[in-house]
């Protein structure tokens, strides 16, 4: 039992091109069409915070950690920075790797500066990265806070990424957020549909956003909005800050069964845990997201009986 | 019946692309001349908002709706976003397409900072899309927020994206809108006239301005200021919000043979409604614009009669 | 009877350059030295407002006004935006252009923000433009906003555009404004002539300045500071805002035989007259500029006697 | 004795600069895994402050003091501007040099504007530089400041540098130092673990940060989150302000054996003492850094015993 | 009698360029090492106040007066703009020019903003120009202003400009001033010799900063910090404003013997004299800079005794 699915090459892919975009498609979705994207970018984005501290794995304080799990456990494919994939990529060769183009810390806050996270690589330089290591490089991700007093910038780097990267077969994974001093309700339903059609409209591939919340409470309903507005491009929607495995779990399959989320992108869900236990949480993740499994079942595998 | 019209080609743009600007010209003007634009990019400009809610076509929610009216009904060219031309257009191959180069969103407002709207994509990227594709990109379109603190930058890309894209005989819509802490009333007709001279040193095909009004009203004899100014620089007014059909057409007939107006561009009075509806609206629309229809012949297309 | 003039080639034209170079600066000046320049930016600068509006012949609408006075009058050059050219260069092709290569609108006061007008085009595309369309492209002009904060950007820019301007024969017009919240008297006679300065260590072949005003009134005397710190950069006077023919042909009289003047850069005071007055008064302005006229036998020109 | 250690070549580095690299690594641990690095960049961050005045020796007046100590003294790396290798670098030939590729004054407080330290060469000039020069060019380095207002054009330019260095085989140490409006202890524990993660994310080879305080005291321990977070990248301590020799030494002892430090930075510890002081200090860091020495074998060595 | 000197090439000087560097620097110290530097870039840095006024000759007025002084009075080199040698130089082909890259008014004041100013130049374009002229392009000049928020924009200029100028044999002169909100007192000692030593670090020939002051009065013996902080940059000091001439050659006696200064840079105390007297002091610097005369043979000079 799975999904089904048949891979639409976008337009701006040229002829060159399709034959890498077509397989890259297939590996990140093991064929699905929907993504399991195990997030690891948080060591810019959270510093430390997600790596150490009271209920975080001790497993967890070296990056090689996100490396075991990505390797052990089932994914979609493994996003993190390039400077990572450098130092432990040689010795991880069957991951399927997500370059995060960029990235900032969380120190300066909004009411400080809008938020602005500037592109670190171009996409030559990942083709290139791509080509010299012989790696699995699938595609790239990148972050737009949109209401940002600098939302034009990041705007302009992802439609130059999207283009360029799907010159080269990559796949895109837009990282959506509303943020900024004009940005009352980050997780308003209407504004986070609005954010999945300007992923429509630059024709990423994907788009990761929050899961949105109305009076405060989040529910898979509200998500159906979005999901319509992103057209072509899928969308996932954010793990977010840890639950429980019973209930993150159910909360993935509503979003995809109710929602119409096409799958899901997590971290701190995943590698706060022990190896062990992040590697069943994987592949409880993977088996709704991947294999269309029912909510006990992935149960069963995260609870290994 | 319909309008006369013999193509003028622009000094900048090289004997090489001539043909290649006669052609796109006739095809977007069905050969009279004036445009029936149909503007498909407020997934960006309005977030959700025109495409979600009260009042709007269910139809409305999902960005294919947009390539089934530009496929379905009769018009001159669909300016949208190169990302959803990049989804979609595969399946939508017999539209002319105008690539709409910039577009921000609404969420910060002038009182916060005045508006930039940054290009997204050089003109050599849009022909290698072109010629990768094969679909009928006839044209670019770009926004300039006039009075903005920002101006000069737009209106450097603006010179930029003119002399570039006839350099390859792609057609170029300017949006002029004044806007910005320096400006009292966006909508004055001598300040209106002033974009229209902007757009005309600047060397646009044509220009879309806001329906000028004075003392809160609108009348097609206060476009006269601008249709002059702006000499060979063609002008169409922007349809504005929602209104009744027939209210709808009868601005549209003044704007072009009071005010001297060489078309329109037309969102949401189109696209708000459903698939049907929308499809006679533009035909009722390019009715008039481009056979020179009576408002009586145009209300039996939209009506259906 | 007319001035005598022999052409110096800056150092900075190369010798493949130094044929067009003469050939331009001999048609500008028809052969005098003096440059009668029609300035035709203001339809940015300025927007409508010297085009539309009381005391303004209704000729001066559309742009076309501006080419029919610059074809049919007898002029130096015709300095305006490379759209217009680009839209009616091939209707007037026996006229010489200068493009006017920045341009700004006066929407934005400088309390607002200082002014800053970014230049447009590259030398390149000038050159281009140039010899697809073999019109007689001259020269380039530019605008420095002394004094204010973005006056570096300002002077980085025109230094550039001198130094490959020349690589091509290019003659370059600089006009120099002191603006700014830093500057307290815009026409202080020893302010002019410090923009005076400016322009000869930037090497440009012209420099237009304001005519300096001292204790609120001006005259020819006050001019002599800034043409001497103009060194063999030539001094050319605004027209300014309109007045009288006879004191605008005595006043230009004055600033060119006791100023020092090298001519005139006129707009205003030309094409908001009627096409027929328009033409006098150009061949009025030429005569005293190039032919070494007295102010009687201009005024009979002016007045068609 | 001495530590052991097998060197990796990151992913990023390609076959063709694998050789450059491991020598390059090699020179400046000595085979030991570990860097000495001799810091002498402060001409331009701390001015003459580090050079001229109270305690410290007259031989630090002149830059040469620090070739002297660099080629007199044991030592891994000296890092310092390119001027100075280029004015003194002939007469020094024997020792290895890392560039230090940004470097900012102490002038503007963070209190007036966060602080940016631009890139002052291209990886490509220093290629040039090493390839015409044929000195022992092995590294670069570069300084961000995490939590500045412009961390991310300096994340931004940092991940290029890394990129860009290692395609040529060149070493990359970031100084990672927490500064700005937003940060209220720069020398936190957690933070500074953060900023070893984010070295880690940009794939540099070391990274320096300052010696981790707790509650205003500093231990060796404290830094075991840092080099947890830092992973693959090796992260060193600052010697920060003079202490006495025996301070000193025991304070680098502890951050390698307790800390799991993998050496030091040390600028002023060495440099404002005479030159004979010098490079004994020079010589018993290295006892500890690069040959395992115990603390009482260092001290015989820095007291000449 | 004359100062002795062996001309050390610095190693960013690659092998084809040595032969150029050394003739430049010959050619500019007149084989002596120091350098009388005429500078002439005042009237883009202070308008015309320099020229024109109470106490100045009145042969000052035109910009000719500085070629004519550096071409019959006996100088190392002159310092102005590009655009001024374009339009003389070919009449003075006997100067050895050094091409001031940055220049600003004073017309914005650092309580408004602090100063900036920006290269007008790349080096190709200098080189291009010395090619094409074949006049005696000796070197290029550039202010930074210390403790500037912009700093960091001027810091990578220079180093830019260093780089790329000894490729090609060019001689680099540094005009540093600390200058800023956040700098107290422009001439304290200790900070001219940190400005002295950011000169060095950046590889500079030659450096020069106005004369250190403490408590008010100035003395050569101040110097001396700066001069060792230089190392092989060789500092010369600022003529600054005008004094008498006796007063004049004094100071910068003591300056060179007392204080270690390789040279001077002066500009109003000689072109604010007549053409005669200009000479006669360019004459005396020459004899005291050069030649190592005494204060007396000097003053025989100027007083053409």
């Amino acid at each position: 039992m799975s999904f089904t699915y048949e891979i639409e090459v976008p337009a701006d892919v040229p002829v060159s091109a399709k034959g890498t975009y077509v397989e890259n498609m297939k590996m990140i979705t093991h064929g699905s069409g929907n993504l399991m994207l195990f997030a690891g970018d948080q060591k810019v984005e959270h510093l430390n915070d997600d790596f150490f501290g009271k209920d975080i794995a001790t497993d967890d304080a070296s990056p090689e950690h996100l490396f075991r799990i990505a390797k052990e456990g089932r994914i979609g494919v493994f996003a993190t920075q390039l400077g990572l994939i450098a130092k432990y990529g040689k010795d991880y060769r069957e991951i399927p790797y997500l370059v995060k183009l960029n990235s900032k810390t969380h120190l300066v806050k909004t009411d400080q500066k809008d938020p602005l996270s500037p592109q670190l690589y171009s996409i030559d330089q990942i083709v290139r990265f791509r080509d010299q290591t012989g790696l699995a490089i699938t595609g790239v991700g990148y972050t737009i806070y949109l209401g940002s007093e600098y939302e034009g910038e990041m705007i302009r780097e992802a439609a130059q990424i999207i283009y360029e990267a799907h010159q080269h077969g990559l796949i895109v994974v837009l990282w959506i957020y509303p943020r900024g001093k004009a940005v009352k309700d980050e997780k308003d339903p209407h504004l986070i549909a609005g954010a999945a059609g300007v992923a429509s409209a630059l024709g990423a591939d994907f788009v990761k956003v929050n899961a949105p919340k109305k009076d405060g409470s989040s529910s898979a309903e509200l998500m159906k909005e979005a999901v319509a507005a992103a057209g072509k491009t899928k969308l996932v929607c954010a793990g977010g800050s840890s639950v429980s495995g019973e209930d993150f779990l159910k909360q993935l399959y509503d979003q995809i069964h109710t929602g119409g989320a096409s799958g899901n992108a997590t971290g701190r869900n995943i590698h706060q845990k022990t190896l062990d236990e992040a590697v069943r949480m994987c592949n409880a993740v993977s088996a709704i997201t991947i294999d269309n499994a029912e909510i006990a079942a992935a149960l069963k595998i995260y609870n290994n009986q």
